[in-house]
């Protein structure tokens, strides 16, 4: 607690996602006060034609 | 902005999805007053033996 | 099943809100081959202070 | 409804989930005065180079 | 971790509230072999006017 | 796009949720390459009597 859900495209490393998930956490502790292991952070990744913008899928785009 | 995330479960065609999207996409736009590229559309999929309904997985109705 | 979860800044009204969900549930009934009484739309609405672009909240755009 | 979404980390049996989503379906059903077949549960994965606690991946851990 | 979100209309008791997280920790806490200070649950309630089944919301239903 | 959700106990302050969203927003344009303009933060408040952890409601630990 808090909760952190990133919605994102798949496509993304594994270093990108180690530093995401830190530099999230840390602004969590900063602003909210709270202590880092009460930090969840999940990243929800959607295949390109699971996800639109504009009503058009990013596969497609 | 707005975000639209549809629940379902796994195993529909790219021809849906793409058509799922647009018309999700249009009844935003038409209903809540936004321009098209603001609405992002999501879809999460989920397999069968994730989901249940009445206590019971999808995989094994 | 499917569910279908919209985000929105709160100032729809109940008009805007009841066509919504009437029109999203026909676009899924229509290309997702379900029956209306099975889906589920919710708006999650969101005060303007509690949601940003850009890393500015909407109370202050 | 109502819908319940269990975020986990991916490595569970079927059996585990079996059993969990039947559990989870007769809490809702004894507290909130529901029938079975009203009550989703839906359960999301996730991979464990996704999800962090403490500012660290589950994968590195 | 896990966490658990439960999306219902609002009107739910307090008593309700304090049974339902109970029983579903422990469903969680049985299944998944976690203890029960690793699982979080969240209730999201919905006004009446936000939700709908079939097309129609439980405010008109 | 990407789309970050922040599940919280409410009682945050307007000082505290400015600084969180500007930062998560220079965390996700660092780490996975986007403009600014294309995060979106949105803050999910929860009551205490609709969170718990381990079994136990935060309106009652």
């Amino acid at each position: 607690m808090p909760e952190i859900y990133v919605h994102a495209v798949e496509g993304r490393t594994l270093d990108q996602k180690r530093a995401l998930v830190r530099d999230i956490t840390a602004a969590v502790v900063k602003n909210f006060n709270v202590t880092p292991d009460t930090v969840m952070v999940q990243i929800i990744e959607s295949a390109k034609e699971n996800k639109a913008k504009g009503g058009v899928l990013f596969s497609e785009r």
